[in-house]
């Protein structure tokens, strides 16, 4: 029973039980062709949950779509999303504004009553421009369809900086029966752990019910989403959506066999952590995708605080980018974390070459290095040798292509 | 009674009691001509006191510094500064180097058992060239002098890839006697809080004891040294030394009267704040110099977090960089510093120009503030709307130079 995994799959649209539809209404402004509205509809209402930003400045679409889920149990008939614009820090019209989105997906799916998640990514302090959002979402609903080709438009609707699409599926049998997870998302820019600015929309036909879709969900946000940074900046707008269209008629709970159970969540895992390395690998200019593992912790908060420090750090980024293997800037990181860490036991490895064991530097292994930071990917590992905790952060670079593509939007 | 302050003074070599002697010794092994190692000499052994970084990982001559500091009950005959090399994470080799530079500077002045404060900055995790270090200390030691030329000699020694040295002298008539205040320093690149990759060497000629000393550095480096950022990153070597010759012959301690206490604490704040503002304004590859005021906070911790996720966002320093007033970004780091903000209350300003009023966007004010952000400097002042806490801390904007220069070293 094994899963089978397809990365850049056509995402959602291969997931039965779900039309997706995409076009572009020009959000941005720039009279560009450029597609920015999605809509991901389920043949009936579904069971959904969501995870989302925990800053305390929220997007209205945020705020929207947290209500609905609790208002409805969970119980919605899709989602609507835009980029160009966030609808964020937009006062009480942006509220307005999200309802009227999820309102007007209603309505052009032919039940006006049905519930739909809002979501929306883009420049911050803007207000939507509302007719056209209204002629898009009427757009994209008569273009539903389960085509992998439409799937990929609405993958492609949803980039901001980003450069590809980014999808995945997973898929297994269980009692001859197939079981699909698949998904699609964006990121690029403000991406930082608890979220990013990033958007996840994943879908799968089992029967599951929101409680559960939620603990599978949060789970595995834990251990890919959060657990990936290029800039350190948190969004107002992250949000990552789980939907079960249940017409697979296999059916997942608390009370589910023990094998099934780990088959579903193992898919869910495998469909979040390669939608989050394929955000880390887009993020914007950058040209080096780093694992930060930091072992031998006393507890898992220490570990994440030490890998943070060192991923989000500007002179560590800087370094990567010029292929510099300069651990003393690691070092230096690690210890302005904070965690209580001693020197003298300290080990760090560049992939499984050691630069420092015990505190001592071993200059002697410089070229060797030097080889590592040269390619695209490389693991950099800290043993503090004080506990069994661990922690695996997968950053990104600094580039002065960033800081340019950053200075005005 | 006035305070006299000055810019760009000959640092400490105002102050009587203390000469001064610098010169260049190659530590950073490139042949060249550049000062690289500094002595500051009191005439007799002299009251002194010390904060430090608060990094886990500190550098040899930190931890050498804090223990003879310690067990001398603050009473030294002097400083001994080198640049071009850090003496971090150089494992306890590096411990005997930073304990044989104070040995040799006590010998080099002809009283082998006074006790001297060792600080270093430059590359981490290399051993110290000590034959070349003990070299150095004989010459700058023939060199001590109370000049003004050899002053601005120390301040230059210490520099690693400032552009400018940065000194300042505060001084002030008690009853018919002067005091005079003076110091120099060092940052430019990993400047953030609780120190920065800084050294700061201040003296007095006021009589006062360690404790009293320490009391006052404390509560100065806490408004200037501790209130600004460069890039975030908090370095293994960060100092502040501020030593006290007592010749001036007018004695400060807790029973002084409350006006001579209060203008010696106005002298070093003032010192110690004008050298915290020459630190970022020659930020590595900066343009801009930032004011982030933080106001209406419940707490000054709030208010403190909320200014450091501004202060550090890589899209924020892009943005100011771009000269683009984005706002947007302000709130957005604000929300993640997660403190609670309430978006509905919260107003962002430009100078004096809002941006945002109870959280509703005023884009009419857009042509105002893209006039203030092209100056070279300019304040950010959020008002939270929730208590009456506030902070203000100066940053910098982060640019292309700053990213090419740190890719390497």
């Amino acid at each position: 029973m094994a899963i089978e995994f397809i990365h850049d799959s056509p995402g959602i649209t291969d997931v039965p039980g779900f039309r997706v539809g995409a076009t572009g209404c020009d959000i941005r402004n720039k009279n560009g062709d450029r597609l920015d509205l999605a809509l991901i509809v389920a043949d009936q209402p579904c069971a959904a949950a969501g995870v989302f930003t925990t800053n305390d400045v929220k997007a209205a679409p945020v705020r929207y779509s947290q209500t609905v889920l609790l208002s409805s149990r969970g119980l919605v008939r899709g989602v609507v999303a835009n980029s160009g614009n966030a609808n964020a820090c937009t006062s009480t019209q942006g509220d307005s504004d999200a309802q009227k989105m999820a309102e007007l997906s209603a309505k052009a799916v032919g039940s006006p009553h049905d519930i739909f998640v809002v979501c929306s990514t883009g420049r911050i302090g803007e207000l939507l421009p509302m007719s056209k959002v209204a002629a898009g979402i009427a757009t994209a609903a008569a273009r539903l369809s389960n085509q992998a080709s439409e799937g990929m438009r609405a993958a492609e609707a949803i980039l901001t900086s980003d450069t590809r699409p980014k999808t995945a599926t997973a898929r297994f049998l269980w009692q001859g029966k197939k079981i699909s997870v698949a998904g699609f998302a964006k990121g690029a820019g403000m991406i930082e752990p608890n979220m990013a600015t990033m958007l996840a929309f994943i879908a799968t036909d089992a029967v599951v019910e929101s409680a559960y879709l939620k603990t599978s969900l949060k789970s595995a946000a834990d251990q890919s989403f959060n657990c990936v940074s290029v800039d350190g900046d948190m969004s107002t707008n992250d949000t990552v959506i789980l939907l079960a269209s249940g017409v697979s008629g296999v059916v997942l709970n608390e009370s589910s066999e023990a094998t099934l159970k780990k088959l579903f969540q193992e898919a869910v895992d495998r469909v979040c952590f390669a939608l989050a390395e394929k955000i880390v690998g887009d993020g914007e200019k950058i040209t080096k995708v780093v694992a930060v593992e930091v072992l031998g912790a006393r507890q898992r908060a220490d570990a994440e605080k030490i890998a943070r420090a060192i991923g989000n750090s500007l002179l560590v980024k800087s370094s990567w980018f010029g292929e510099d293997p300069n651990w003393g800037r690691l070092a230096d990181a690690a210890g302005y974390a904070r965690t209580g860490l001693d020197e003298a036991k300290l080990d760090i490895y560049y992939n499984d070459v050691p630069a420092v064991v015990a505190g001592r530097p071993l200059p002697e292994n410089k070229l060797r290095w030097k080889e590592i930071v040269k390619a695209r990917q490389f693991t950099v590992r800290l043993n503090l040798h004080l506990g069994d905790a661990k922690f695996r952060l997968l950053a990104s670079d600094l580039t002065d292509g960033y800081v340019n593509y950053n200075k005005s939007e």
